[in-house]
């Protein structure tokens, strides 16, 4: 269940609507237009994305209806009168192909296709543009965090520090990335993740005193208990009182469950705090650490070897710092009969004409081989990739296994594909990310992934592309 | 009306609900507890913040119910039954103390209080700080722009690359923020604000030229065409096939409305732009550009005159880059009849306890003196205040005017305050930032504005640091 799946179709920028009313009034409607879901740049200086935000898309899409006061506001924006009434009937009946929710995908080429008439191709497409881009942007900035921590032990804390109501958005995009849990309690409901979360200094200073707090606590909570050890000094007053509490919960047969840094040297006090905690026979109880985290400083703390068990990240994580956007757009390649390009200046914003395939080359090992060839959709045959820029680059991929990428998941506005949880996406990516080799996922400077282009559809953008120079 | 104004209870941490549970069990429900909502550093290196998202919170406040699912769901989290019993008929009953919405604030003093039973005052934290941090992070990002930009020409394009469905609350921010229109329908309804909007290139590309697709365009859309002209050539085909199709609208009576420019260097194309359309006596057709604007990249467009008349401004805007949060905190002041602070081994995250109030400081002329003062919530008689952590920097107030900055705007759960429309609230922000003296809105290195707290309340942080220093 998404608690916000039933958005209307207002949700979408003024000018899809007027151009719909164009090609409505002028009898287009019926007219079909194929879109590519793409981006260019890949975000963190990484080297490759996770896809995400697909079955929320298409719950989206298979809901979408104009509500009567969409169309009064409408009506009061000046829209035609015909137009308001073509709209009170609206629904997305369109096809859709797509790679996996999970999968690794890289710039250039096609993520997702649409095929639908043109008025509906062009209302979905601010929808589709905000919930892929921003998913895929947590999922890939949560899997750079994941491929250095130890699996279980990212928990998402980010909702407060969330773009608005973007953070229900962004806690279900972190479990694909490889987050175990999140703070997040309506997100937790909607996708059946693990919820995760046990006090703030608030509870403490609630109290007089940090033991009567944490005593308090524990006899509630049990077994469910993470003491928040900062509040007032970690290793002279936390860590003491968290292991008198522990004691006292021995007594009656319970085992603590964890502690909490949030402030200070995490390093030097997660180090310290084991040591305390191993002393008082307590070495089951683990440390969680949090405070300003990202993929470096948890990269940089398990370097240290510090002993922190579970990391609790935040900002860094929900808004996708530094970048803070996936820059996916939508371009038509395919329209009433005839394949389309938007020419630019700049030979790399040309855009691809036409139906397409993406194939995922791989190794003999079964490995990714590091390319990803785009073809015609119904091509056979392929046996070498151009770069898609530079004519004379190009390389052979005789003998190489492909994979077709693109999969239909939704038919006449039908979603195809079964619901899957959120740990099964999960654990596909991170099946995925493994054949992927080292060399594309470590932080700095990784390898550049090829995406290439068959020499049919070469052809058929450079033909393209003189035709228009012509006219 | 707030499309999404019903979240639910569980549009919170997990922790607040085992905290609330151990209050709970513990008898404590009805203690009453006041938090304070500050932030401690401003972002984009500016010198002040607006303040929005008061009344989009007030609105989910009056509302906050647990569903029946939220209730199952918790049950499912092993939560305690007669705690979900209390849950089931919760409601939120506090009172709030606030800063008006479009006031300008600044970081370390209160910008708003919350006085209620604990639980409820916990459970409310995270749709607080959510809501807040992020309509005053994109408002103060909006308002930096339309400093530099004359007033009615910024229009937030920014939905397709906002954070999911935080674009939807970005749109409403950005209004409050100077910005005169967006593109977002659905907030533009939601909000009454104006929307905006006309073609894509996308438009362009389904006709075989680009003349007939602007034809097509302004016979329908008539007088509110916008032709966007940088498809094939800006200055070969787009102006010269805009000012084909505005000749031949005036024929009709029409006047062409603007073009657009989205691509290229936008300064030399909008002065070329504007030579063409004055020679063919279009001197009233509008320019518009968009493509990767912010405030700095406005600032310098409007200094090499580039005759452009609208902004449009998409995800430097609506993610508000490059900070992405403001990192506003709810923290604990006064707590079952006893005034309550934070420690930090940081002075300067130490916490302010009890009730307050904030005074702003004016100079003779009206103007903001550049401070704010701190003060319990009723004492008299300001005369001095002192640097929060440095005891003996105080500046002396004698003789200056001072306004209160807190008022009430709920009490028992219901909002006291009129729903302004967001352009009172914009306008409210344009007067106050009037009011705040040149040197603190500059982008580079701007003022810093004084925070200081009044001598009661320094010496009752002070003891109150003592006592807890001695326990």
């Amino acid at each position: 269940m998404n608690s916000f799946a039933n958005i209307t179709g207002t949700y979408t920028d003024y000018y899809q609507l007027t151009m719909s009313q164009v090609y409505f009034l002028k009898g287009h409607s019926n007219q079909k237009a194929v879109f590519d879901y793409f981006f260019r740049k890949i975000p963190f200086g990484g080297g490759y994305v996770v896809f995400a935000g697909l079955y929320d898309l298409l719950e989206i899409l298979q809901n979408l209806k104009f509500s009567k006061d969409d169309l009064e506001f409408l009506s009061d924006c000046g829209l035609n009168k015909d137009f308001i009434q073509y709209l009170k009937d609206f629904s997305f009946r369109g096809t859709i192909y797509s790679s996996n929710e999970g999968d690794i995908v890289f710039p250039t080429r096609p993520v997702l296709q649409v095929e639908a008439d043109i008025i509906e191709a062009q209302i979905i497409e601010t929808v589709l543009l905000n919930t892929l881009n921003f998913q895929s942007l947590i999922a890939t900035k949560a899997c750079r965090m994941s491929y250095q921590a130890p699996e279980g032990s990212l928990i998402d804390f980010g909702l407060r520090r969330s773009q608005g109501l973007g953070g229900y958005q962004a806690s279900r995009a972190a479990i694909i990335g490889g987050f175990s849990a999140t703070s997040n309690v309506i997100s937790a409901k909607d996708n059946q993740t693990d919820v995760s979360g046990t006090m703030a200094h608030s509870f403490i200073q609630s109290y007089d005193d940090e033991l009567t707090a944490f005593r308090h606590f524990a006899e509630n909570m049990s077994e469910n208990s993470v003491l928040l050890v900062d509040t007032y000094d970690t290793l002279k007053s936390g860590i003491p009182n968290a292991i008198k509490v522990a004691r006292e919960m021995e007594e009656r047969g319970q085992r603590l469950k964890g502690i909490r840094l949030d402030s200070g040297d995490l390093a030097y006090l997660a180090k310290k705090s084991r040591e305390m905690l191993n002393d008082a026979g307590l070495s089951d109880v683990k440390i969680a650490a949090s405070n300003q985290l990202d993929e470096y400083v948890i990269k940089s703390l398990i370097e240290q070897k510090a002993p922190i068990d579970l990391f609790g990240v935040g900002t860094n994580l929900v808004t996708g710092q530094p970048d803070a956007a996936l820059d996916g757009v939508y371009k038509l390649c395919h329209f009433n009969g005839k394949p389309r390009i938007k020419l630019s200046e700049n030979i790399n914003k040309t855009s691809l004409p036409d139906k397409k395939q993406v194939f995922r080359i791989f190794n003999g090992e079964g490995q990714f081989y590091g390319a990803d060839a785009i073809t015609l959709r119904h091509e056979k045959g392929l046996d070498k990739m151009h770069h898609p820029f530079e004519a004379d680059k190009k390389i052979s991929l005789k003998g190489l296994n492909s994979e077709p990428i693109l999969k239909k998941v939704m038919e006449n506005g039908k979603v195809l594909i079964d619901k899957k949880s959120l740990k099964d996406i999960s654990d596909y990516r991170r099946e995925r990310l493994s054949l992927l080799p080292q060399e594309f996922k470590r932080f700095d400077n990784p390898h550049v992934y090829k995406v290439g282009i068959s020499t049919i559809l070469m052809n058929q953008r450079d033909e393209l592309k003189e035709e228009y120079k012509k006219s």
